[in-house]
C-alpha cells in the first residue's frame, strides 16, 4: 500500500492528468467555497491577495500565473477588487455571485434520487429550431437520441411533440454512457481514486495550507465534473459515478478554509 | 347530385385513379372473398373460369389479361386448377389460404379501438441489425422516428432498448402522418368519397353481376388500403381514416357473391 506522508501531492499528481487547473477557474472555485461554506447572511467574503497567494502556491500555481487570472477575472466581471492600503481583497462580483449561487446546488447539494417518473419528449422529425430543444434543456431534460429527451419533470411546452410518462422505465446502458461521456466517467473514477487513497484519520492533523489546499484541489475538481453530469440524476442509478458523498465526506473532515489563519500565520 | 344511373361505372372511375387494378391482385381479392365469406367450414371454394371472366369482364378487365393473371397466379403457387370436362375450376392453393387467411382480420375484421395503453421502444443508436428491428415490426411496432417504434402492447424482446409505457400518450399529428402517409389518406378519401355517392337503397335491386363486380371493386380498393395501414389503430383516432365501417355496411347490403347465380344467369 502507498504511504500517505503528503496526501496533497498525491492527490494533484492523481488528479493532474484528468484536471484542469484553469487558474482562473480554480480561484472561482474557492471564491465560491468562501461565499458558500461562509456566515450564510454574508455576502461574498473578501480574500486577500496575500491569502490567495498562498493557497494557489500550495497547489503549485505561481504568482505570476495568479495574478494574470485576478486580472483577467476582474475585467470579464466575475470579481471586485479593493485596495485597502498595500493590500487587495478581492471578492466575487454581482455576476459572480449570481453564477456561483445558481449552480452551488450542483456541486454542495445532496445526492439526487431516481425519478419517481421519467418523462420522454420526441420532437417532430427535422424540427426547425423553434426553441423547444434549447426550452427542453432548460427545463432539465437531456438529450439521447437525435431529437428524443428524457427528464425528470412534466414538460413545460408539449405542443406537437410526442410525450410518454412512466414511473418503471429502466435506463439502459447507452442512454447513461449517453449523458456521462467515458472522459467524463473517466474523470470520477479519478476523484474516487484520490479520495480512496486519503487517509481521513490523519487529515484534521494536516497544516492548515495543506488542508485548506488539498480541499481546493478536490473540490476543483468536483465541481468540473459535477457542472458537466446532467440534470438528470443518473449518478443515482449508476454506482460508478457516486463520488458525491464521499467527496462531501472529505470535505466535511478538512473543514471549511480558514482565511484568517492563513494570513496570520 | 350527380344521378346514380350507373353505380359501378360511378364506382370504378373515381376508384381508377387511386385505384391500382392489377389483375392477379384482384382474383385473390375475390378468391379471398369467396373463402372468408363462404360456408365457414368450406376450404376454398372453387371458382370456374366462365364465372370468373363475367365478373372479371363486368369490372372491364379483358379476358386475355384474366387468363395471364391465372397463369402467373397458379405458376407462383398462389392458387390451383382442376379440370372438369371443358371447364376449368380455380381455387386458392394451401399457400394462398394460408395467406389470405393471416390477413383476414384486417380486412374484414371489426374496427379496432384505441390502444389502452401505448408501448415506446428506442434502440440504441447506430444499432446494427440484429433483427430487433424485424421482431418489433412483427410485433405490430411502428417506428415513428429513426430507430423509435410506437406498439400497443408490451414488446417481447427488449434488450438495452429504452422502453416506456403510458396510458395518457396522444398521437401527434406528425405521428399519424408517418403512420398513414398522403397516399393512403387519399386513396382512403377517395373511397369514402366512392362509397357516399352509392345510393344504398337501390343496391339491392342491382342485377347480381353488377352487384358482384361493385362488391369486388369495393373490396378489392379497400383490402390494399387496409394492408397498408399500419398495425397501430391510427384510424381508431383519425376520423378522415375512417372508412371500415361504411364499407362493410355497403358490402353487407350488396351481399355475398353468388358464384352460382352467375353461371346460371
Amino acid at each position: 500500500m502507498m504511504p500517505h506522508t503528503d496526501p496533497l501531492t498525491d492527490t494533484l499528481a492523481l488528479l493532474r492528468d484528468s484536471s484542469d487547473l484553469r487558474v482562473w477557474s480554480v480561484i472561482i472555485t474557492l471564491m465560491g467555497d468562501l461565499t458558500m461554506t461562509g456566515t450564510p447572511d454574508a455576502n461574498a467574503p473578501g480574500v486577500s491577495g496575500q491569502a490567495l497567494g498562498k493557497i494557489m502556491s500550495a497547489i503549485g500555481i505561481r504568482p505570476e500565473a495568479t495574478r494574470v487570472a485576478l486580472h483577467r477575472l476582474r475585467k470579464d466581471g466575475w470579481i471586485d477588487s479593493t485596495r485597502h492600503g498595500r493590500r487587495s481583497v478581492y471578492r466575487l462580483s454581482e455576476n459572480g455571485l449570481g453564477q456561483t449561487r445558481s449552480v452551488a446546488d450542483r456541486i454542495y447539494g445532496p445526492a439526487r434520487t431516481a425519478p419517481d417518473r421519467w418523462h420522454l419528449v420526441a420532437l417532430p422529425p427535422h424540427t426547425e429550431d423553434d426553441g423547444r430543444f434549447v426550452a427542453l434543456i432548460a427545463e432539465g431534460f437531456s438529450e439521447v437520441l437525435p431529437g428524443v429527451f428524457l427528464g425528470e419533470k412534466a414538460p413545460q411546452t408539449i405542443g406537437d411533440a410526442l410525450h410518454l410518462s412512466d414511473s418503471q422505465m429502466r435506463l439502459p446502458d447507452w442512454v447513461t454512457q449517453r449523458l456521462a461521456p467515458a472522459k467524463l466517467r473517466n474523470d470520477i473514477a479519478q476523484l474516487q481514486i484520490a479520495i480512496s487513497r486519503l487517509n481521513q484519520g490523519t487529515l484534521p492533523r494536516l497544516p492548515v495550507l495543506d488542508r485548506t489546499a488539498l480541499r481546493l484541489v478536490l473540490l476543483h475538481e468536483w465541481r468540473r465534473i459535477a457542472l458537466r453530469l446532467p440534470d438528470l440524476p443518473v449518478e443515482a442509478l449508476c454506482p460508478e459515478l457516486q463520488v458525491r458523498a464521499d467527496l462531501q465526506s472529505i470535505l466535511t473532515t478538512l473543514g471549511p478554509v480558514q482565511i484568517d489563519a492563513l494570513t496570520e500565520t
